[in-house]
């Protein structure tokens, strides 16, 4: 069982990429340069005709977005634990947390950076100023779900969902309110930082800038 | 196993209360009075801190997120087949598309119904500009989806992911371009609006504007 991943450095596919050096599968990469518009070549099309990263070929076949491909391998790689067993207690709280993720803060993540791509450039303000509400408010959400101290978001124990939420808030690091400052979600990022696979998928990314290694607190 | 859901007519508990009745499950429902503000009363917030519907009661815990709901009902209730078994190739389609709703479609919806409360209403007009956009590029992609004759989005058998999906173009009923008016899910909607299911959730709702049973062409 092996897979290629389509990419681009910190994009959604990140947390695909994550996932995968975490499970310890075979895999190959390709680099999609998104500057030069590689997502929109005939080619990428054809595999994916959302024009974005990730795609994943699984079986041959390329299958796209990002949440339910950590699903698809979670499920596929039912030993790694990173997700919950459909017969346990957690389970409907794994799934309802990667749907938030993928219903509330994925698009308000995708108006933030695309308003002006995706809609009217005039009216990208508008867009982006209901986008930085709702990130934000995800991290009230998200910083209340660790407030009793659990260390990873699902029952205390790394799945899914700590992978994309990681990569989302990631993104985060230049807004105005980073997740960093919310007070649970500093230790959160700090510990998933930690891990050798989070330190692993930023090199082989190239991503130096989001990481618990510069010594200086996170802003 | 039995379940209470709590719903507003129409709204996307709609979806789940389809699925409650074509598994033949034990269930109650309690109506939340959308209009009059019940889902911000301190109890309803209790159960569910964003103020929406559905929630659902499972093994006495409020769970929450329809596309989640969906997901984990069909797992607890496998022998209904509403969703392609793990070990399916099916299954990739089926995650792919339950998460293309839920990130792409249910966001947009709720651009659309709720910009001017989840936003600033002098920008609302911007945000559903854009909303519209996404909208009717949802409608082109299942449209395509379908062009292949097949009955149901997944493998031409009934699944979650049409449950939600019809629940979903019901919404643009009153749009400038609703989903009945694109050639294959003309065909698609008439098919699922006959199953005894659609029609049993839309009398137990009060529902009686988006049926075939009017006799004329849907506008």
């Amino acid at each position: 069982m092996s897979y290629t991943l389509f990419y681009s450095p910190g994009a959604a596919s990140m947390a695909v990429h994550w996932m995968l050096i975490e499970l310890g599968v075979d895999f190959e990469t390709q680099l999609v340069d998104i500057d030069s518009g590689a997502q929109r070549t005939p080619a990428y099309l054809q595999m994916n005709p959302t024009g974005t990263v990730p795609t994943l070929i699984v079986d041959g076949v390329p299958r796209h977005e990002s949440a339910a491909l950590l699903m698809l391998l979670a499920e596929r790689h039912p030993a790694a634990g990173l997700a919950p067993s459909p017969a346990s207690r957690d389970r409907a709280e794994w799934l309802e947390l990667m749907i938030y993720l993928a219903n509330t803060l994925l698009p308000a993540m995708r108006d933030w950076f695309y308003a002006g791509i995706d809609g009217d450039a005039i009216h990208a303000d508008a867009v982006k100023a209901l986008a930085q509400r709702r990130i934000e408010s995800a991290w009230d959400r998200l910083n209340s779900h660790l407030a009793d101290g659990r260390a990873y978001l699902v029952h205390g124990k790394l799945s899914t969902v700590d992978l994309l939420a990681v990569t989302l808030m990631r993104w985060s690091r230049n807004m105005r309110r980073p997740a960093t400052t919310w007070q649970h979600l500093s230790g959160y990022i700090e510990r998933l930082r930690a891990l050798p696979s989070f330190i692993d998928v930023n090199q082989r990314e190239g991503l130096t800038d989001w990481s618990n290694s510069t010594g200086r607190p996170e802003q």
